[in-house]
């Protein structure tokens, strides 16, 4: 099966799931996942104390609906977004007038079932369409939410990929939204299919599959943030919509340049950080400050379908995960790559001639990128220029460069700074 | 009476007056001044020596004229104008020729009367308009100027209020210029209405109400600049154009940002300092290097009524100076609160919702300016970034944002830097 | 006769003689360019180690042809692109199939002939214009250089204007080439002019006539290069084309700077270093990185006569020469007078009206570039600013800013920072 195609299946398998930042969704979701990746699921135990915070109660849900006369009008078996993740039990008969408070819909966009959740604050409710509200007459509902809150654990999975060295590359998604399949399930589909192509890296990946906020928050007071060197937050990997990227708070880390460079001649947009948005707000927390940006197509809340029953599988295409898998692994190419070098030679040009790496024919006008890329990586080696800002200065793209490189380190001419 | 006829009043009142950089005009100004404000007025003896200047002799004049048989043609008690500053005394018949060089018109704004002094090298002279030398016939003129040059004293004023810190926001309106309304007793009007509305401020603000150059340099000369932290030259404060902002000679000082801040979303213009124009001249000498901006409507020179007759009180207007007033106040505001804070939590987000500062309803993609302002704060707040800088980083705006470290503070998440 | 006529007569007799690398045509060219200018010519033997190259044999040539039936069908003695520079010596006859493997055209410029070396390559060819390869019929031709490689030396020449320092400014001309106009006669023109009109200067001026690359390397080889403070390639100095400054590496040296001033008010182009074109490359390789530009008119590989039989001495014209040499004449009163000065009095402004140095009358708004020069000056130089940051900053001529700095330190209100 083609690459798109086995995404867009992962999602479409994927998509139906209740998951929710604990419970058996999130298991469920890992061990398809793990059907394809060899992971390591690690279950924190409720009461965990987490940086600032604290591991929840571990919430699952069997079923719900709002029925009348018997007849389900609002059913958590159709389409799981219609309970309020984190709902506590309920089974009563109200009047829609009693009703009303625990309602969510979205007026604007009167078709569409929204998506809400209230971790921390135990209440319930339902959400659904306003086109499904206007039609409900007055009357007595029975409500039921057949769920419960119960101590057990957190759950999120790794993958290590290991490269040369210990420092490490993370991949992050998000794996805590119910059935929206943009949000995020294809942005695992699009790591899952990356971590599977990595052979022998230099540097070590990690691929983490956590729930959003509390289970980023988890990873990093469990394991040594200073390993990590580099990192992308994956989501929204999959609507129709070009591709953003969202540097880390730094601005100017290497992962800022290398996707930079990588998209540079793709319809793409560059945004500055902003604490707003996927993980990448708790990697780039002030005392972590780690160089990990976040990739998206149409970035966080940037498109009508967003948190809504309108995010379902017709709303990612196979061509648009491939297109963000392509950049995913040109981003690893140039990560892979990417050193700092010294001249050895920098006292005017060396000889390149006598060494064969210089044609023999002067005078012409046209010179090749290979030549070209050469005298670049000559001229700015001098330790305070790595590959990737040469590439960028010389305005070549940074495989040749890297070529460069390594002739000319063959020829003993460079080593690394 | 509103604030803006009050303003009016007082430029209406100053107008008259014939002052000088020394002399009983720049006294009865600040008598006037002083019925609104407490003022310390200083005199400063003739010979006084104050940085590279000497205090020069004091100059007062009782009346002027140039007359042909008995009517006076040119009159120092219509227009105070017409006489050049510091013009020593004279008393005599001239033909109209021997009476040229003496003579200042604008050929080019023929009905308007100049403004010219020459403080520094004795002689006398007299401003008219075009229009009038060139309807007096030849023949000869009286030409009478009552003034003396004498020992005596320079006077300048203060009006102090008092801070939580010694630090101090100098605000410095030059009082020299006789009868110009807009340049500056609208300067002077605002910077009273704005003393007059200071309550219990964190820093010391300290109004000075001096003449140009010599007053400013005097005022140097006897103060420790070290304590100014900040400061504002208001002058031009009246006219019907839009606001300029023209920056300290450091660039990047806070006034700097808080100006830029606060004019962000009005019509405005910000011009880079230059050693041309007002007392931040003095105060951005490269001795003292003060973070002292420019605040002004039409700049220094940009008008065509400027230094003329044309510059009267229907030349500027109550909502210019209330405008210009509201714009003071709002950077006062600004600079009152603006600290650098440090995150108290700085490894992941703290968890805001258990402190009752984050809404628990989670899914919504409409986050409030409350909820923005708090992670942008937590996020930047690493010693290195004031509320200001955050605030445009964040494109909130700033009472935003200081309400949001105001709350985290109050939680224990912040601390002052 | 005029200086841009006198330039152009010197480009037409260096014009037919055949340079090289080595050899008696850059010999010749330095004795004519020796009977304007003293020179020192260096003669550094074959097999000389210079930094990571060895100077190679010397190439001499008497004679070259291809002949069909007694008939000079492409020969030497009427243009000397005729053949590969370094070409070792032949005498064949082939056919013309055997031929072609030897023969360089240009298919898009079928009436041109290309310039074409080969240095280090020992290998045999000739150049001929497109047209004329297309009318040779099959058959035998009669293959003809009369060479010689043999140990022998590079030649190289010096012009030096001593200077009150002995920090050198370079100006460096390659002279290499054979019958090109443009590249680079032109540009020895200029520098001989340039270095004819130097009197007593500040800085020591060195020009420096050497082959392309082996001889800049030579240069670098055999001199201290920590003494060149400032430095241009000259070249392509005589076309119709605007001006083009090439930066130093550094970017932001004082040379680019001032070519960046001069060239402010004319059409011109200004490109960031690359290690591509001229001897820039040697004198901005990493471990020198010395601050030296390179001026063109049209640059390198910029025009379609570019290392052709185009550039013949048509191409270039005396008033394109004359403001070449023009821009190199600002340049250099630019960095004769450029300055780092203290403001000895930086409490507020110096008093200039009692020093004579500020007009009497105030008033106006119309200030002369004069004073704003002086105020200018003394606001901006406390030790981080030189004359010519100062000029740009206050969009002030250079010339102007430097009077002030006169004026004011013959009044001991500045001294040399």
């Amino acid at each position: 099966m083609p690459e798109g195609d086995r995404m867009h299946a992962l999602v479409r398998r994927l998509y139906p799931l209740c998951r929710s930042i604990t419970g058996d969704g999130v298991r469920e979701t890992l061990a398809i996942v793990g059907e394809q990746l060899d992971l390591t699921v690690h279950e924190v135990p409720t009461g965990t104390q987490v940086l600032d915070w604290t591991v929840p109660q571990e919430w699952n849900i069997r079923d719900a609906h709002i029925s009348r006369d018997g007849e389900r009008i609002v059913d958590f078996q159709a389409l799981n977004l219609h309970v309020v993740g984190y709902s506590v039990p309920v089974h009563r008969t109200m009047t829609l007038d009693e009703l009303r408070g625990h309602l969510h819909t979205l007026p604007d966009q009167p078709s569409l079932v929204p998506y809400r959740t209230s971790y921390y604050a135990p209440t319930w409710g339902f959400c659904l369409a306003q086109a499904t509200l206007d039609a409900m007459p007055d009357g007595d509902y029975e409500v039921v939410i057949d769920s419960d809150l119960a101590d057990g654990s957190l759950t999120y999975a790794e993958h290590v990929v290991p490269g040369q060295v210990d420092d490490e590359v993370i991949v992050s998604c998000h794996v805590c939204h119910p059935s929206l399949a943009n949000d995020n399930m294809a942005g695992v589909a699009v790591a899952v299919e990356l971590a599977k192509s990595l052979r022998n890296p230099y540097y070590t990946y990690r691929f983490i599959f956590a729930p959003g906020t509390i289970g980023a928050i988890t990873w990093l007071a469990r394991n040594d943030a200073a390993r990590v060197r580099h990192g992308l937050v994956l989501a929204c990997a999959g609507d129709r919509g070009s591709l953003t990227y969202k540097q880390s708070r730094r601005g100017d880390a290497e992962i800022d340049r290398v996707l930079a460079h990588v998209l540079r001649d793709r319809p793409h947009e560059i945004r500055e950080f902003s604490p707003y948005g996927y993980d990448e707000r708790q990697y780039c927390s002030p005392g972590y400050n780690l160089g990990v940006g976040s990739l998206t197509r149409t970035p966080y809340a940037g498109y009508p379908e967003y948190h809504t029953s309108g995010d379902d599988p017709d709303f990612v295409t196979p061509e648009s995960m491939v297109d963000t898998l392509t950049v995913c692994r040109e981003a690893v190419d140039v990560l892979e790559r990417n050193r700092r070098y010294v001249n050895m030679s920098p006292y005017g040009e060396p000889q390149l001639g006598r060494r064969g790496l210089y044609e023999s024919l002067g005078g012409r006008s046209d010179a090749k990128d290979a030549q070209l890329a050469m005298l670049w990586v000559l001229n700015l080696s001098d330790g305070d220029h790595d590959l990737l800002t040469i590439a960028d200065r010389a305005r070549l793209p940074f495989q040749a460069v890297a070529a460069a490189a390594d002739a000319l380190a063959a020829a003993g001419l460079l080593k690394v700074g």
